[in-house]
């Protein structure tokens, strides 16, 4: 039927045959091919009986795929062919319909849209799970005091319910994002043609209602050029990846020896066959390490774009393997956190030991003296003067006594012990989303609205 | 004051000192301050009368930067330490109160937030401004016809009109994108201290409602810790800067003597002192050439941040440079796109020439027999023949018999001349979205409602 | 014998489990520990029995990985493990000897250095492959005259030849940069254990010299940790990568209906089933469509080391996937990219006449007054004054008569009409590496003679 | 002179002028300039006298780019214009003759080749350097022990010289990577004019001479379009800072409070001005941070050659901003590394307790019975039950009496307790590239050798 004389080169069809992985795309190819030929019927483009039989043709092409029986033909270039193909084996000449009022470049698009719809609300349920444990071990860890960490040194101390639900916030606003993208992804290319429209009168709001689109895209050039919402959906997986490579790096810096705040569940973690006592937190190395992963999808999908004109180019083929890997890896890694998260256990002791160190208190001593009418810089001169004191003659802050301490200001006492007393400036940070109790509290009454509202 | 022995050695203090940067953020930081020193007075953290000496000095401060008399100092590492030595100059040593229940930390996560939700703003506003220019542009150029590619081959025609109006809906993503980011930011990280919250009953509402903030950021360690919005203003700038790639890509390829289908103005060209019939689409060319840049900043944002520890870490000072490259080069190529456009000429001819082309109209051949009822495979399978009969004797399809047209099926006449005759198949795309001038005239009336609607 | 008293999740098994793709390592690991078991035999630590035994099972083993009858076991982890559980399964409790004095961490390194080579030397073949194409095409189209292009505008006519070389001599880097990568991963991990060498007197240079390594790494730290060669072989198949998407962008823009300079092969198109006038150049738009995937590998790889302590860490499993794909994509590539060029048509006519543009050598009548005497900056005002004259009453160069050219310069003539005669301009470019014919010819034995000590 | 009848816009201008960073090249583009005229005199092209008259030119225009009294006038789009301008005002029109059988193009792909080739030089001293102090710090713990780790978890006690020789090693092949870069761009670009080659018979190999190019750029197709040079520069620029990126990563973490393995010193560090107590380790955190900022430099690079068609487009302008902040970022980071590295003190006490603990050489203890004629596998077996039952009881290995250990097996004893014993299980990795202090020192040699050989 091609003018073509000569056979495509087996290095070519290599290169260009995308099914391989577009496979995964056939649930959704076979969703959209019923939702616009039943629209054909309704707008009497193609005959009813011509309907009916192309849909029990594409409900046994369903049935085979869900049973794994649907066999790629060799000359099968990718998955809308091979359906089409196996389609009119099923039920002849008819099958040919299936493709009026369509171009494989409106057709890739949709399916393309719905496989990232579906990829949204699973990796918002997975956030949400994920959200849910560590609501759950903020609960269950609510007065534990452990050091907070600036450049990496104790700096202050925090409650780890405090800590946790750092993280939860973090993967709220990703939450948000994929509803964005969700959003970005909720308007229908099928019926855009191969570029400029279709001869035919369709009712392109019947297939967008059917399929569950919010919107049909207005513009047919843009309809069958756009990957937006790819680099949308792979833009959010790439920061949430990114949050989940922070939290395995802490994890795996929790799980040392040298800091032995935690311990990952043994289903999270692998040994040595020879060194018994050895756990390697591998889940939480993985984490860490699948971030740049999807990133690095997010870069090849801008470079695909990057000078390319309107309208359909070949490189577009390049969004899907990109795209499938992101929304794997990123899946995976959720359902990896929280189950690591789930099984987990903190070392209550050495986490407060590690709390107990007095010198990050010298803030709050300055902040003490402020509260009585010393200026800020010179409130810490005096503070630094103290602190140089007690590690030359060797103690620690509540070692000094009173009289030492009027030596360096007459407001330091009294309060000057109390303050350094267990937990009392942990409590004095009572400053909206500070750490002190109540306020933890309050985080953890919003983190549950916030739950429920989400329908988690 | 500082224990510290020996002084900073110069090449830490090159690699360290961001104040050959981070100045840009001093209107921020004074805007910040005032706010914040006005909340310590309401709170009674502060007295009024320091309250007040304060806030004069800050007016000063803020008049030298604005008036460019302001002055970094030698031990000036940051802006922020810039401003508040200046202001104690300026005040004397009621200024260290400045900094009562404020740390570094949350100070400068402050600055970033209003610096990108005004740079979201802006963005926003150049875009749209360039969206109208389209809407204008394809008024004017209604009816022109020109050919539509696929692989860069022509394959059916589309009123210059529709071909603009794709770049329209690309930028209206990009401007709801940026809305996105706008409320990401829109949340205050002041009152967050150094990481666990300050020891002082702040109003955070109070700080958050005079800088226009919706929000206060929940929890202190991630407010320390939180880039997310930088991402997402750079995520959102490198996908508006990859359609500004392909948009100049395009005008590039139209610039040639190749294509000829337009010129740009002087104004955005540079010539040859020696060839003046040369003109070279410089700007289209950098357009093309600035989106791998912004995207390459979205990488290092997320490298910095990948495998982080919470909470501040040094590496995130380096969030900035990225950030505000991304803005300045996004705004620039928004706004040379806008003038290039407007000073734009088409060539009305050697589009029309272009797009009478007949073959692309194969497709809609084999249309109108499907909707006389032969098969969509079997009419293309009809209307193969018929063009490469065509091809074989050196004619074009309109050249063609209705005798000869018999002979490949009798369902080609009547029709098939007419079909072929200028701008039927043009305006055969009457499916929403589609090509068809009344389509074309829709689209141009929703991009208007949505000019109205944001305010353009 | 594990101390772990849960099993392993499934979530966590999905992610740590590389055995999914490391199979293709197998060979490699075969061969690897054949040269292992046979120095530990020759050094005395394993008895030669027993080193007979396992290289009696590894043979076995390696016929089943080569005739597909090798199964993957549940429990295999990764290849290694699976080879070691099926030696031991043929040949006993002995074939736990073969571990002795390896660990995990040397073996992966070494089989990823193996096949780094490999790829490495698989890459310049294919590399040699297509310069020698691009060579042969360059002697076919020796003197055909084609426009030159800065800035897509036409610039100065050069010959076919010319262009193709210049693809020639980018290829040429990317050969030795393959080079350069070659003997960064001639080097052996293998002996490095753990992470600080191995309790035992190996002999690490018998095994380089078994395997063909030139070297074996200097400190065992360093060698289960380096992933550098990694790296430089994926940053070079990068920007061998990005040279044939600009390759494929020119050939995409060659096969325009605007441009016809060229005519890809059936064999590396594909058509339309309707319009058979249409070929789309898939595979040029999919050689352009490579090159960022292969980019996105390398940013990967350099995400996944950033901040990575020493020595061996999980995420360095990383690794494989960009490797693996990077290799393939780039070979696939790289054939494509030949067999399209060794079947592609070049328009002589459409080339001459786009070359004939007479307004190009305004650069060269200039260049003439300077030889004359004028000033540089003067010959070029001249010039441009004349262009502009002639585009002014609508002529082009060679319309202009002796005595108008006279009004301008008295230095115009004689010569003027001659320069402008075909091939004068081209003819000119004398000087070392410009498109005279001789100049060309010079550069194609020089072409000739890289390909013969290379041994292509 | 030109057609132009419009002025250029100022946004254009903004985007299209390069003079803002590429001043820079000014010191290249002088020597280059000059070493052209003398060229051209020497081929009779311009004559001797105005040779000389430009000569004398150029050496005014470079005393004042040196005295930094040179200045950029508004016209001057790039520093190539803005030198040539200034040329002309002091030496009068001759200076229009300087740009004789040159071009905007080959220049600046000369200016850029120069600048690469200076900065691989600088690179590879500063390499050199870091590898010094790298060896000396070695040197001067050549039998410190410390634990070696995998997975963050302690795995095998190492010495500390032989770890930070770990990283002179990677150094090394970055010193070697750079050594490949600097041959790269040892090709002169200049004399290929703006694509084709120049109207004169140069000689561009008396200019590679004069300017110590090793070779000329064969083809001028591939010389203007050629930006490989950067790629190669920045790409090893990026892989060495992602090592220094990981060392980086080390030093924070053996500076925390958990890990005390070491101190920086204060020149690269920075305090808190109230915890006297605290010091930030800045300069590594920054290491750390400057990693993803070269990677996306490159990133920058590929992309903007991403399908771009030969020869000059302006995209190419974008090549300069990635490649100076490159160098500049590495070269600083280079220095802060040797610098940070040179005042470091480490922690003997708290290595070496960290290496005492005895449970990690149960891997040596297991090797023992193999070397006595157990099977590996079995050997395991036998010492993981022998490390439950120490753990069980309470006990450390050394603990368990040698009846004890022959109820596991008979081969234990003797030589189990002196196993044990400090150092031993160090001292028993024997093999080459060892931890072993004979296999240390030999390192040790061999980088002196390497540092001698390279002219440190």
């Amino acid at each position: 039927m091609s003018r073509f004389s000569e056979p495509q080169d087996p290095v070519f069809q290599a290169l260009n045959s995308s099914v391989g992985f577009d496979y995964r795309l056939a649930p959704y190819d076979i969703r959209q091919s019923l939702a616009h030929i039943r629209m054909l019927g309704r707008c009497g483009i193609v005959p009813q009986d011509d309907v009916d039989e192309i849909v029990r043709g594409l409900e046994l092409v369903r049935r085979e795929l869900e049973e794994d029986r649907f066999e790629i033909a060799p000359g099968d270039e990718d998955i809308h062919m091979a359906v089409e193909r196996r389609l009119t084996e099923l039920v002849g000449a008819v099958g040919g319909k299936l493709h009026t009022a369509r171009s494989r470049n409106d057709q890739v698009a949709t399916d393309v849209a719905m496989f990232v719809r579906d990829r949204c609300r699973r990796a918002r349920e997975a956030i949400l799970a994920l959200m849910e444990v560590l609501a759950s071990l903020a609960e269950a860890h609510l007065d534990w005091p452990m050091p907070g960490y600036t450049h990496l040194q104790r700096a202050q101390p925090v409650y780890l319910s405090h800590h946790l639900l750092a993280w939860f916030w973090k993967l709220r606003r990703d939450h948000r994002r994929f509803g964005f993208c969700l959003d970005a992804a909720d308007e229908l290319p099928l019926g855009a043609g191969a570029l400029a429209g279709v001869n035919f009168a369709t009712d392109r709001r019947l297939v967008a209602e059917e399929l569950g689109f919010a919107r049909v895209a207005p513009n047919s050039i843009d309809a069958v050029s756009n990957r937006d919402f790819v680099i949308d959906y792979v833009g959010a997986a790439a920061l949430c990846a990114t949050h989940l490579s922070q939290l395995g790096a802490e994890i795996v810096l929790w799980s040392s020896e040298e800091f032995r705040f935690c311990e990952v569940s043994d289903a999270f973690a692998s040994g040595s066959s020879i060194m018994p006592q050895k756990k390697n937190p591998d889940a939480a190395e993985l984490l860490r390490g699948k971030g740049p992963r999807v990133v690095s999808h997010l870069v090849g999908l801008h470079g695909m774009l990057h000078g390319l004109p309107l309208t359909y180019n070949k490189d577009l083929q390049e969004d899907k393997e990109h795209l499938f890997d992101a929304a794997d890896t990123l899946e995976l890694a959720l359902a990896a956190a929280a189950g690591m998260l789930r099984g987990i256990r903190f070392r209550r002791e050495v986490l407060a030991q590690a709390a107990a160190d007095e010198f990050p208190a010298a803030t709050d001593v300055a902040d003490m003296l402020v509260t009585r009418g010393v200026p800020f810089r010179e409130a810490h001169g005096i503070v630094a003067s103290l602190v140089r004191h007690a590690i030359d003659s060797g103690r620690t802050l509540s070692d000094l006594s009173e009289d030492e301490l009027r030596g360096f200001s007459d407001r330091l006492v009294p309060g000057f012990h109390e303050l350094l007393a267990e937990r009392a400036w942990l409590e004095s940070k009572v400053s909206e989303g500070g750490t002190a109790l109540e306020r933890v509290r309050e985080q953890l009454a919003e983190a549950r609205r916030v739950l429920a509202e989400e329908g988690a």
